[in-house]
């Protein structure tokens, strides 16, 4: 209870540029509507691993189509089986929903010419062979050991195959000249957000981690243009927080996404005293981190920097293993909250390498496996706050 | 009742030369050991998409270590997730087990110097990671969309470099000659699995479904020569079992693998006076359906082949769709009982599209997700008794 009051106190602070996200929000969806309505395709995507400078280079738009809202499960357990993640079932349940003119209404489906996926997990695989029913899908394979030359060859002409796909959507060219344009422009993105996670390192913080979390998930839907603006205004009044006292023990959540509507384990982190200062995830780092190299073959370069995400599909995962090591020293975590969507076998089973490593560190984990429901919100919140009472 | 009675009458004949199976296996074994006394090399596999062919060309010997044994789920748990495939859970544990002195003792551990292992799923490829601290383990990658000539090039990168994995693990060379005599031997295998097929399109089978389960089974233990000399004698025998009357509805099993020591669901519909004629699976015609080109590069031969194996990795997969209507036509199915590992995404969300395509050929579909427990063999039964009875 002391640490909690003591959060609560420290976290008194509002930051007013966020707002901005949410201001975008709306204006971004009116612009694609009015895109659309000029011919400009908009392509919809549920992974980092399709790269956006591809898209943009083409001349199309992209929002992502990722689901983290409960209400749509029930729609998509018509088609899928219950047991499967709840990120898949949302997604689906979101199109299906809005194909067969439901009131659900997630309103980036009805805006999307076609769904450009990739060959990830199984649950998500399975899922996008359903998916034309609704909606025209392309998917992009992916190498599952990433490590080879011949893995990065495959992978290259899968990136190859996307751009003549693209070309033939849009009627456009994509060129070497627009690709590297798009590539600047996405690392510039990168830099500002590694700007924002800089600050993170601050002790406390000067943002909450679910307050990161939104603009990370927001990331996926506003413009590139919008959303450097709003991140660069988010890092200047950030650094006008003047320091304060130190709080709850710092907290890493690393694991699998949390899409747009899936704040359940942040939110009890934070209601119990934790301070989340990183996200190793796909709405977390994963999305940044790494910079595409400017100087060499487009092609070749998104080819490199994509296939070295460090997603649970690939195997061996070691840059993952590595990458959480590396984060919670340069962050100062003291433990780290393992989140795994419900059936997620990748991530799930990927745990293990994880809390060995960290082992070795001297740093707890704590492995939290949930889906898109309430009924486990208490007994989660029971087992995080004995968590932070070990590690504070 | 009373076409349970009918059944067991007509299943009173018994095939004495399905004995030679079980006396060949003691046998085996033995060979295996003495082969590794001389400094053989044995390959540990899980799964039809490594080929034995190059394995027997380099003159090392194989034998499959996917687990069907409930009891070595247990020992797994203590690493892996529990809800994960059994079958999984189960090799992963006889691993364990074997490794750790325990008493389960599955005798194929420990002759195996090496496991070669495959991407396909997202359980197995995760639990390869954590097979190492065991076993020295190789994984083969795979792509997952199957259909494109860089798919194909991947595929055969990916075998080649198996086979120079294998030279250097036993010293010799896999030539063109050895793979090219090795692809022979193992289509006269497919061939004579081809012939006892062929007998179980009589109308009543001279075979039991779970007597060539078994036989299925010990194809992944037994030498090639021993396999078909014991294949052979059965399909002898099986030409002289004179005509009977007809019996129960005949029903294709299809899904995932049944791993030796995993009987529940064939026993449960013969129990309850099924006929089963073909089984769609990895213990069924996925081994054997397709032979492999004997005419052109063996690489290249080996590589089209099996990149065809039609396992719900491979997306989309509509090859396998096609192939259980075309099944469910030839061997005059009257219903499909589809058979899903627990929690086995890919065959568990592809159920949708078999589903589909066999409404459309009015072959009626029982879905049955199990683990290797018990405690659903009563629920079990109840449901393939009243499927049965729909489709007499």
């Amino acid at each position: 209870m002391h640490m909690k009051n003591e959060y609560q106190n420290y976290m008194s602070f509002s930051l007013q540029s966020l707002d901005f996200f949410k201001d975008s929000y709306e204006l971004r969806i009116a612009q694609l509507k009015e895109e659309r309505g000029k011919g400009i395709k908009i392509v919809g995507t549920f992974c980092l691993y399709v790269p956006d400078e591809i898209i943009f280079a083409a001349g199309a738009d992209r929002i992502v189509l990722c689901g983290g809202r409960a209400d749509t499960i029930s729609v998509a357990e018509q088609s899928l089986p219950r047991n499967i993640c709840p990120l898949i079932k949302s997604s689906f349940g979101a199109v299906v929903d809005a194909y067969c003119g439901g009131n659900l209404a997630c309103s980036h489906v009805p805006l999307v010419d076609v769904v450009v996926a990739e060959a990830t997990c199984d649950g998500k695989k399975k899922m996008y062979e359903i998916l034309p029913d609704y909606l025209p899908t392309y998917v992009l394979d992916l190498p599952q050991k990433p490590g080879s030359p011949e893995a990065l060859d495959y992978f290259l002409s899968e990136l190859r195959k996307f751009g003549k796909f693209m070309e033939g959507l849009t009627g456009n060219v994509v060129s070497n000249d627009a690709l590297r344009r798009e590539i600047r422009l996405a690392n510039e993105t990168k830099r500002l957000l590694h700007r924002l996670f800089d600050l993170r390192r601050r002790n406390p913080p000067p943002i909450r981690g679910s307050e990161v979390l939104q603009v990370m998930q927001k990331q996926f839907f506003l413009s590139p243009d919008q959303f450097r603006q709003g991140v660069s205004r988010l890092c200047d009044e950030m650094e006008r927080i003047p320091p304060a006292a130190r709080t709850g023990p710092r907290i890493m959540i690393s694991g699998c996404p949390m899409a747009a509507g899936n704040m359940k384990v942040p939110d009890i982190i934070e209601q119990k005293g934790g301070v989340i200062v990183v996200e190793e995830s796909c709405t977390g780092t994963r999305s940044f981190w790494d910079l595409v190299d400017e100087d060499t073959d487009p092609w070749m370069a998104l080819a490199e920097r994509y296939l070295e995400i460090p997603c649970a599909c690939m195997t061996p995962n070691d840059r993952r293993v590595a990458r959480i090591v590396d984060l919670a020293k340069q962050y100062d975590v003291q433990g780290v909250v393992y989140y795994t969507l419900q059936f997620c076998h990748a991530y799930n089973i990927e745990r293990l390498q994880v809390q060995r490593a960290l082992k070795k560190e001297k740093i707890p984990l704590l492995a939290i496996e949930s889906d898109y429901g309430d009924s486990d919100r208490e007994q989660i919140g029971i087992r995080v706050d004995a968590f932070l009472e070990m590690i504070a």
